[in-house]
């Protein structure tokens, strides 16, 4: 059996643990993303995948005597699965392995944010010696928008920390919503909160003009899900009016990003770092394995 | 009843409360910390004290009408306690004020030093982008030093994030300590951890050269609890050939901190605010106006 590895970098351990079970490992020889042609002159003799972001259609995949292709990362957008289905390419991918990363970035932005760390750090870096009073968690009204994987790790942390957690997912039934937690629906829960967080999939437009309008006044908020979940510069307006005390993102409209929010020292800004550690990294790489095996039919793990 | 608030803010929630209890409340005039003399001239017909970080030496003491003193905080160190009970003046404090707000800063802060937030964030502010790949806390190895109140909330948070809880405090009996953390001696604990964390009383140093000779490479420290515990210069040390990968410091041997730490961007600094919350401070009031109606006899709460 042969395998190619797509992603630019991939850890010692999978590899071994591949050839291990008896599998010819072939890397990306690009050390990039991989084109289209480069794709079916590498796909040749190989069996099967260890994929990164690169392009799959219908054209390519037909072209392969692939048996599998194992997503190292959780979307599938860049691969054709209807295709793949006709084909009879079993497809995989990782969805577990942000998953922890991205809720406990979340977490620990929002309790610095709250007491205005990145503020007083950054004076203290520069010799000054000024205090802030923030906010307690404790007590405060969470309204978590998703609760997905992530939505439902961050959920129970910040219970744990003392928040009171509202829900709004239209997709959870109730009986998966613990008793200690409040259903609400988007714009009850918006209205009621201290504190919004975005952990919701899909790509379209939930916080907008007329949603800031309806939040409370020293509301913060905070998105760890995709850009365009939120109107950058509506969230702009309400930091200049104090409607919102403070921001954290780490998706943008546009990445990287180059907007007005840099300006102001109320907002944290990451560069989509949720789900960039070392350790979630290496559980991914590691389930992508387990899944090729898998779909070779060389595990019963 | 008349009753002295020196503290240079109160709430008028707290105010209030007592004035309902049918008390005449007297404010300190001054807006600053009193002196002796000024003591003496106000104690004149005062029943009992709301107290700041004034002093209460015998002398005053003997020449008072007092009943009661009840610090609005936590420490007793300006207070002479013998005195008191000789007189017969009751004291009390509010050890349960700064808990929950001490531990919320202790999880952000770690949180965000595990992943460069700080860094990457002022990146952004410039108009950088430049992911930085930070560690996961889950199964990280954290060791803390003193399980008092403060230290059994952040042990509590971190456990239920995923971290395996190490504590080291020689005043704690095994059996209060829960079956999922495990009690390890000090050096033990050092050599184990790959985070270090201070929550321990006293002022004697903990953290000395010796002490980060024994950690391992690529350990973070946090202190919260005094600044005489970690020997700077060894931290500092420790940092520059990155035995030590991160630190957070809220407590210094000298405050106003004036150091070298503050060159160096793996390190977050906060100006002492450990406690300084806005509603930790509404407890800490409250629970000192209701120590004093105990203390007058006139409540049984």
């Amino acid at each position: 059996m042969k395998v190619l590895i797509t992603t630019s970098s991939f850890g010692d351990e999978g590899i071994q643990t591949l050839q291990k079970s008896g599998i010819e490992v072939v890397n990306n020889p690009y050390g990039r993303k991989i084109t289209q042609t480069e794709a079916i002159a590498l796909l040749k003799d190989i069996d099967g995948i260890i994929a990164g972001l690169e392009q799959y259609d219908y054209d390519i995949l037909s072209k392969s005597k692939l048996k599998v292709i194992s997503r190292c990362g959780s979307g599938l957008s860049n691969i054709d699965l209807d295709a793949a289905k006709k084909i009879g390419i079993a497809i995989y991918n990782t969805p577990e392995g942000p998953t922890q990363s991205v809720a406990e970035l979340t977490v620990g932005c929002l309790l610095t944010l709250i007491r205005d760390v990145p503020r007083v750090n950054n004076l203290m870096h520069t010799g000054k010696w000024e205090k802030a009073t923030g906010h307690l968690l404790k007590d405060m009204k969470v309204l978590l928008i998703g609760y997905g994987k992530i939505g439902k790790i961050v959920a129970r942390i910040l219970s744990s920390i003392g928040a009171k957690i509202f829900i709004s997912d239209p997709f959870v039934k109730d009986e998966y919503i613990p008793e200690h937690f409040t259903k609400v629906d988007l714009n009850e829960g918006i209205k009621k909160a201290n504190v919004i967080v975005l952990h919701s999939s899909g790509e379209d437009l939930i916080l907008g003009a007329k949603e800031f309008n309806l939040m409370k006044s020293g509301v913060y908020i905070l998105n760890a899900a995709r850009g365009g979940l939120i109107d950058e510069k509506a969230l702009e307006e309400a930091l200049i009016y104090k409607k919102v005390a403070g921001a954290w993102l780490d998706t943008f409209q546009e990445e990287p990003y180059k907007g007005n929010l840099s300006k102001m020292k109320q907002v944290i800004l990451t560069p989509h770092i949720g789900s960039y550690t070392v350790e979630g990294r290496q559980k991914m790489e590691l389930d992508s394995v387990n899944n090729l095996l898998r779909g070779l039919g060389m595990t019963n793990k």
